[in-house]
């Protein structure tokens, strides 16, 4: 499967007017050869050209990892001082005849350590965006990664179902959170889950990317829980939102809202449409409601191997959707220093229509 | 207790020679302001001067999270259009005077997103590398911090403990890392793990840093068990190596080795002493053993907020111990293709001495 990415991308870079890929440890270097490395204080970057065979700078330590490898690779270690790495980060690019030449970068993804040795090579030609080389590749799942994301979505689901019965008014976010965690990974998520699990209750709802604090649930709050499991290197990133007893009508109503708003972004997915009609969807319902100024994100992103990727579900994003493509669709209403709301599932694109891999039930459940 | 370490900073930022650093979400930015933002697709850069009040780019969706500072700051939020972005940095620049001027980065922890947004207001001025600035500050732990670094350990050692009687034959380095992983947040681990716990058996723990795969444990194996906690913010990262039943004679003296090289390098770690000496005193153990080559890494890294932070203990640091620095001591001996040791321990210097944080049995004991 990883050398068939590889030639594909050999393909892309062809008519990228890049000579060279360079990718650091991440999302795409897995994708592309299925390698993991940790991100240390250790520069390592693999040198992609269509032609070439692929080249890697690494310390000698992790130089274990690339000997099973089911295609070929030229490696460049380095021991452990590090005035020696930038001479070994010299040789790969001359092996390579990349001196000067223009070696496409993931900026998102690329820290400076690494680009400095990249523009070390590169000279005085600049070091362009290429996040579109290999974005283009993973934008369109192919089965069994739709199938990986699946089950992320099961796991995902299960462990919600399986950690409700524990939440009762009193218990901290941080309590509620920890218990999430520990049955995904009963449920069977890897231990790198996509993000920390979001619990957040009362005014802290109110922010779209609070962290689980040491506030207790009281009745009367909405709960917003915002969490994913990973599975075959896959993500699922869902959210529901439950209220602590008794809630105020006006909570109630702005969870419809969102609830109808969900379902019209849902809807709107489809492929041959823009990324932009499925946030207009969404708005729409919400701004008809009333509260277009709670509405203060998005609504949606690009799912895959990473929590946030391409595509982005923006108002002037006008990509259209391809059958492959996999986002979130996560409408939500926010009220400063009162509650929030935000619902969130999971979509796949298809030849014809959309599938959404989620199917927790969204209707305002009670929990107490 | 933030608002004291920006003190420190601005001091130290009159004498670096630097105009400004520039800080992208991470462990600095916690360490100084408290302040978590997940490394999204939206750049998040804060600006610190001597004088002026620090200053922050950043969605306007993350506002909530600096409303209740116990420190001033100035923001420039942004909304969802990526192509505004790069006037809402030139405007935080401008409003600080620092166009064209020497803005101090990490590389370690910006990615090249948030460099080309501060390089936009650097303009032909180069950005340096700030990472002892701030890292100084952070490398000697206060007491509050030391704190959170003994807890860590003790959620590690408890979890481990907790673990052991689940390990049998048959057991996948997955599943027994899963366990881990549970027992590390039932005693109360942050679920922000420092690094997911490396669980390698028999060959692959040849690899000091191999991923939990589904080999099975087998009798005659070693078992690499690498893992740590979170605590406050703070992490703990050990080491210890077991016996899946009766292991050859050569894995148990290798074991030994390790085991000496491990004391070697504690006793060897004091104030005033150079880092050198601790990576010194264990390889010398391990090369008086005849075991030289297979120790590939150097004895230990620094710990605090990250998992690897200054100082690192390799045979070229001459930097000097004092009091407060925190690391770990972690010989290893790794048989390619066969099996690896390595027993790892977390140190903090002392106004004497070195307090070991640790005190899980060393020793080789069987599992299985």
């Amino acid at each position: 499967m990883n050398s068939s990415r590889l030639s594909k991308l050999s393909q892309s870079l062809r008519t990228s007017g890049l000579d060279a890929l360079a990718l650091n440890p991440g999302p795409s270097l897995a994708y592309l050869t299925g390698l993991h490395f940790h991100l240390m204080e250790r520069p390592i970057v693999a040198f992609f050209t269509a032609d070439a065979t692929p080249t890697l700078v690494l310390p000698e330590l992790e130089m274990l990892k690339v000997q099973d490898l089911p295609f070929e690779v030229k490696t460049f270690p380095y021991r452990e001082n590090p005035a020696e790495w930038e001479q070994v980060f010299l040789a790969a690019g001359q092996s390579l005849g990349l001196m000067g030449k223009h070696i496409g970068i993931e900026p998102l993804q690329m820290r400076v350590l690494e680009f400095r040795k990249v523009q070390a090579i590169a000279g005085q030609a600049d070091c362009p965006d290429a996040t579109r080389v290999v974005g283009n590749l993973r934008i369109c799942k192919e089965p069994e990664e739709v199938a990986a994301m699946r089950n992320a979505v099961r796991i995902a689901q299960n462990a919600l179902e399986a950690a409700l019965p524990f939440i009762k008014i009193g218990l901290t976010e941080k309590e509620i959170a920890a218990e999430l965690v520990v049955q995904l990974l009963r449920f069977g998520s890897q231990s790198d889950l996509p993000f920390p699990p979001i619990v957040s209750s009362g005014p802290h709802g109110a922010n779209p990317h609070a962290i689980p604090s040491k506030r207790q649930l009281r009745a009367g709050d909405l709960l917003v829980v915002d969490w994913g499991a990973t599975m075959d290197g896959y993500i699922s990133d869902l959210t529901r939102t439950f209220a602590v007893g008794q809630v105020d009508e006006e909570y109630r109503k702005i969870h419809q809202f969102v609830l109808e708003a969900n379902a019209a972004g849902r809807a709107a997915a489809k492929p041959g449409v823009p990324c932009a009609n499925v946030d207009r969807a969404t708005r729409a319902v919400i701004e008809k409601a009333g509260y277009g100024q709670y509405f203060t994100h998005r609504t949606g992103h690009g799912i895959g191997i990473e929590a946030h990727e391409d595509p982005y579900m923006r108002s002037d994003n006008m990509q259209l959707l391809e059958p492959g493509m996999a986002f979130t669709v996560e409408p939500g209403i926010y009220l400063p220093g009162r509650n929030g709301v935000r619902i969130e599932d999971n979509i796949v694109i298809t030849e014809t229509d959309a599938e959404c891999l989620s199917d927790m039930p969204r209707e305002l459940k009670e929990v107490e």
